[in-house]
């Protein structure tokens, strides 16, 4: 074989909002395929904030992106040449590998496609992907969210939020979001559903009582992709033997110091509640029975969702960028 | 009637740690008994760290002391006229009450102590009451602990820590307490059969290295009756899917600014751990069946436990304010 792949590598950490000093693009050289290895033509590639948080050299869920290596990511991807047993040519696959034009991988994390799904493919890293199924998760297992409960999604114009909200919805529940945009706001009561929004950049200060106004049955759930004071104005609203869960915290990745915990945490204790670290990574084995119930939700229009794809592979670090100007909604996903 | 009875009361709110200015005593004339009310001379009052929360003006899962009110505490004591149909005169009887020689009380958060019981009366506000029964109730239904399992227990020379470890060993676990003084750490390892005891105040700095070294299978469990440092310590040491039972956070109680969550926030979700607020009022309608089971446990000397008892009313606030400098060992109880 004698391939050449470009790639996006960590050249230093971030040391708040990564910046484009921190990852730089390389050419590298493809040997040949080891025993069980199998080579991956990437197609797309998605843009998480999950990557600045891998980014961090500090314990966490999965081991940091090494100083040096290709950025982490989920990717999806064709087959074109394998020495592994469950993979051949032309397979459609989905899985943690790289933002480079080429992955070596041995078929840790990753999935096929199933053939004959009609679906566009780039579904597989949103909706089917690991985001759909954290909202799946997250909501009907985590959450222990019952019919007619009141659940607080935060970031809920974002890919998780927007899906977690609407799994809520199909399950009858009430759904209140908080957003950082009026015309977010708007798309997640008017095309989405939820019964309400908060545009918390306009709150700031009273965010205690906007969520209090909003949820005047208080909140049984809250589904939280931010922390700080969004975590703190909820857990003040919180019911008894509330369940919190804990699947982000955005406004804490591009922090330069050490970001302390939420200063109602006695609220936990006060009220019996529960707080769920979420990790999708723990749901593995249930991805493709995740994945079908997510199918049948979405072909019967119960959940809509939007991926915001942006062409060109040289654009993949500008797309990372954007997701911490609040810019976004949906899913972001780079098409090579 | 025509009674009279010497009672503590809030003066005004503690701004850091308690003084004997925040508190006073009063005599106060009880009046005749209202339909469903019962007079009940105390002859045992529980001193409690909670006690401390009870006095601050914030939202919890109890109404806090009012100013000029009675301080609210657990009591023992015998009912001496009743005009509620459960209780009758000489009845022994355990629950909320307050620091004052007589209470009236609706029944409300009040038991019987059963008849025949040979164990000292006292015992119903430590090993058979709340302080008991958040041990049990923390340890079997709250924390998920299973056989084999490694629990770390803060304020482990205290009385629910001393109790909760000893429970846990009797379910064949390895458990590691932490607490202020080699003394304590002797008393709980050699007394009470600890496998290990962590005396944090001379490891800060390095409690993280020392609690991975007493727990070199990592934390499946942290019991944590402290928060600050301790939780942020135990957090870097906790397991996959390891449980921590929010059981209270005295480092925090006498703070005079509003205290953060812990630093380590994050390894909640990068472990998948859960957090438990723990509330004992939650397992109410258990306390009867919880009190037989430590009976049982305790009869048998699978556990044993030591009140502190110091007599005479008028030390009550003393041996209150005792709490707070960390020298008490187990429970610490007023016998009237």
């Amino acid at each position: 074989m004698n391939l050449t792949s470009k790639q996006f590598y960590l050249r230093q950490r971030p040391l708040s909002k990564p910046t484009a000093e921190d990852v730089s693009l390389r050419e590298v050289e493809i040997s040949e395929l080891g025993v069980g290895e199998l080579l991956i033509k990437n197609e797309f590639f998605s843009i998480d904030p999950a990557i600045r948080g891998w980014m961090r050299d500090e314990p966490s869920y999965m081991p940091p992106i090494e100083l040096n290596a290709a950025i982490r990511s989920s990717t999806v991807g064709t087959v074109v040449e394998s020495n592994h047993p469950d993979y051949q040519a032309g397979d459609i696959v989905y899985g943690l590998n790289a933002w480079e034009q080429y992955s070596v991988s041995n078929g840790f994390f990753l999935n096929k496609i199933p053939v004959g799904d009609k679906h566009p493919r780039h579904y597989y890293l949103s909706v089917f992907g690991a985001v759909g199924l954290t909202a799946y998760f997250g909501i009907t297992d985590a959450a222990k969210l019952k019919p007619g409960e009141t659940l607080l999604m935060s970031a809920a114009a974002g890919a998780v939020g927007s899906l977690g909200g609407q799994i809520a919805k199909s399950m009858g529940c009430k759904v209140v979001g908080l957003a950082g945009s009026d015309e977010k706001c708007r798309w997640i009561t008017e095309s989405l559903g939820f019964d309400a929004a908060i545009n918390y950049k306009q709150h700031s200060g009273n965010l205690v009582e906007a969520i209090a106004q909003a949820c005047p049955d208080g909140v049984d759930v809250f589904f939280d992709n931010v922390g700080g004071e969004i975590l703190d104005a909820a857990l003040l609203n919180i019911n008894d033997r509330a369940r919190i869960v804990f699947c982000g915290a955005i406004s804490t990745y591009n922090a330069s110091e050490p970001v302390p915990g939420p200063y109602n945490w006695w609220q936990i204790l006060a009220k019996g509640a529960t707080v769920q670290g979420f990790l999708v990574s723990n749901y593995l084995d249930q991805f493709e029975e995740g994945a079908r119930v997510m199918a049948k939700l979405l072909d019967s229009g119960e959940i809509s969702f939007k991926d915001e794809i942006v062409v060109g592979f040289e654009h993949t670090l500008d797309v990372f960028l954007k997701l911490f100007d609040g810019s976004n909604k949906g899913k972001l996903i780079l098409q090579l």
